[in-house]
């Protein structure tokens, strides 16, 4: 008899880990609980095929789960939900929510990759029909249908972090009047205040009604109850944020940290022979070296590989985080790393924060637009923490430049004569980059 | 009497420096020699107003003579040509070219900017006029206006360098018939070969005849004479790189390096009180530690930066070069950083090279397109000494990721985890960056 891995969540975290598994150990038994029907699907796509950019829903999924058992001799086991896990016993109890009874399967190694689910408010209507969530392909597939026909109609979408924008953009593509409400004062909070005041004000700019300081308090046919009113809404999009799926890792006696997620180590181990990955797993930010838990795609395919390769008897191990996003509101691009000056501040640090305007491109050349730089610094030592950026086209993916160079710990003043590249159509002759660094000196 | 700065070359290494002097320094005189009529102005930006994108050529002007004297009071003398420096003395000898007489300056400090000059070859027929350089705003206005004409018509550009590749695409948007000669055997010597041939096959796809390996020998009223034929071409733009203005520096005694350039410290100090910085002068190279002469305007207004602190009394430090660069061909973006493979081994590394194909933004998101990364790294230390990347529009900057890990000296394998920014619209889930580290490994 070969050993067995078991695999708990077919999505990135859980199958990328499996896959690199099979590559270096073709002889392991591979099973995957999947509660869904799905595997291995990009969630972060479901916005733009509500907003009609990404027609086919079908384009999201990244590899069925009959690629996996053919190509791969992965065993998928779709709505099989995992129920207990018995680290002693080396099992796990799911259930076959098809044939709706409980199997049990032994393990050598376990996966746990059960990923994130949204925050779920308790508010009276929240079951409403006209209430939707934007996380899994179905939600997408039913969002997609209502949205195409919301031109001039009332949305409402709660909540302004990334779901929320990317969701609200959307709608305005389509054509809806969109109100965004937030329980908060500003949107997207990862973001320091006077950078989030920036990407207010492109949403109100293309035509979104934002509320801040609004927290729904209740779903009605037809509209939303807020502490300060109501409005219509037609449709209803809840984009509250996600919590990660730890609690049966708890119950088995794993350790959880961060909001609960799953406590790993360098390699990705949460236990001897139980690895984890992805939006259920906590990280360590490279810049406060304290535990974090940051649910975003491209952390859990990383830690996935790294998960999957010391599952295969490799040795890998997974250097942190720097919590990289970045989104778009229309053609305001929107990007963050490393800590934002409150986060610093929270984080005990003396920081410095200087805010630079500039442009995407030559004053001359056309498509040039405006892009602020704010960059996040300890007084001291002036090591750089961390950057945010909000600008047009061209502008956000900057934020890669000031994430290499906080990976590598380099101070602010390091970023001045940093050797960026020019041409007219894609940078000022400074880059705003080094502009940020040189207003910090 | 207070102290004098004269200025030789009123373009961006001399005036850059003038303004941070006179920052510093309010009570300095200041005096600039430039031998044309213009200062400061963007010399990339040509190509893009002889295409077309750019209308207005007075646009690339970044200050005027005008503004200098009465913003930053600079006394700017025009076409007044330096002709000797006399080190002892502390004098300069200017040709008045308006007035055709000499006159003599003495300095206290002086600052030498002269930047360099297009190649000139001594074939028959090079100043026929049909034949056109793209180096000063004059050169600009008269390109654009022949540009505009060329619809359906023969155009030949001499040169495969950035600016060869620049011409080719500006006269394509004009709708020319565009043969490009190159008398090495790819386009950019500054790529390796397998990189260039991506970028030749772009220029091919948008119709630019690209005959490499053919130098031009002379020039005939309505054509072009190559080593293996006759072209017809009604106009003809020589592109055939630039060369430093040194030898003024050299005949005064100051020493000089590669390609002739001016050698100066790590503040731009040529000799005590003598500062040079931009197109004339030499770099460090950080990969190589060795000297180098890269001819860009971001090098040239960090240098003239650093030289302005310095000659205004401050102490600054310029940190040398990677030669990081971009350019475009139509939707081709082009953009390089550190050594090639080739030059890593011509410098004696013992290099590894790895080229990844993936795609600008997420496989589903509409607007992706192909990217194509080189790594080059160190075999036993597996430190990065370069990067070169040839895609779709959003490719390029991604350079600046791989020229910010050149910068801090990190490993490729530190490419792998780098925690860069994705969605959608911007990026696969694994930038082609990581990728291409993770095939190094």
């Amino acid at each position: 008899m070969g050993e067995r891995l078991l695999v708990i969540g077919g999505d990135a975290g859980g199958m990328a880990a499996a896959s690199g598994a099979r590559r270096a150990r073709p002889d392991l038994e591979i099973v995957v609980f999947e509660k869904g029907v799905r595997t291995s699907y990009a969630a972060c796509g479901i916005p733009f095929h509500v907003g009609g950019e990404v027609p086919d829903v079908e384009s999201l999924v990244a590899r069925s789960p009959e690629t996996f058992r053919t190509r791969q001799d992965i065993d998928v086991r779709l709505r099989h939900e995992a129920v207990a896990i018995d680290l002693d016993a080396r099992t796990v109890q799911a259930r076959d929510l098809e044939n709706d009874v409980t199997v049990t399967l032994g393990f050598d190694l376990l996966m746990y990759g059960t990923g994130a689910r949204p925050v779920r408010p308790d508010w009276p209507g929240v079951d409403l029909p006209h209430v939707h969530f934007a996380h899994t392909l179905a939600d997408a597939g039913r969002l997609a249908t209502v949205a195409a026909e919301t031109r001039g109609r009332p949305v409402a979408v709660v909540g302004g972090g990334y779901i929320g924008i990317e969701i609200a953009e959307a709608f305005v593509q389509r054509g809806a009047e969109v109100t965004l409400f937030a329980k908060a004062s500003q949107l997207l909070t990862n973001l320091d205040a006077d950078m989030a005041a920036l990407v207010g004000a492109a949403a109100e700019r293309v035509g979104v009604d934002v509320r801040l300081d609004e927290g729904v308090t209740g779903i009605e046919p037809g509209r939303v109850v807020t502490q300060k009113g109501t409005y219509p809404a037609e449709v209803v999009v809840l984009g509250m944020g996600v919590m990660p799926n730890g609690e049966l890792a708890a119950a088995s006696g794993l350790a959880t940290g961060v909001r609960g997620s799953v406590v790993v180590d360098d390699h990705q181990q949460a236990a001897a022979g139980v690895y984890s990955a992805g939006d259920c797993c906590q990280s360590i930010h490279r810049v406060t070296g304290r535990p974090t838990w940051i649910a975003l795609g491209t952390v859990a395919n990383k830690q996935a590989r790294v998960a999957g390769t010391n599952l295969g008897g490799g040795d890998a191990t997974f250097p942190g985080v720097l919590g990289t996003a970045i989104t778009k509101l229309c053609d305001t691009e929107i990007a963050r790393t490393g800590l934002t000056e409150a986060e610093a501040e929270a984080s005990g640090l003396d920081a410095v924060a200087t805010v630079a305007e500039a442009s995407t491109r030559a004053h001359y050349f056309p498509g040039n637009g405006p892009i602020t730089v704010k960059l996040v610094h300890e007084r001291d030592s002036r090591r750089l923490l961390g950057g945010q950026i909000v600008g047009a086209p061209g502008a956000g993916k900057r934020i890669d430049t000031i994430a290499t160079a906080l990976w590598a710990g380099l101070t602010v003043d390091d970023l001045v004569n940093l050797d960026l590249a020019y041409a007219p159509p894609f940078s000022p002759v400074w880059d705003p980059v080094n502009s940020a660094a040189r207003q910090a000196r």
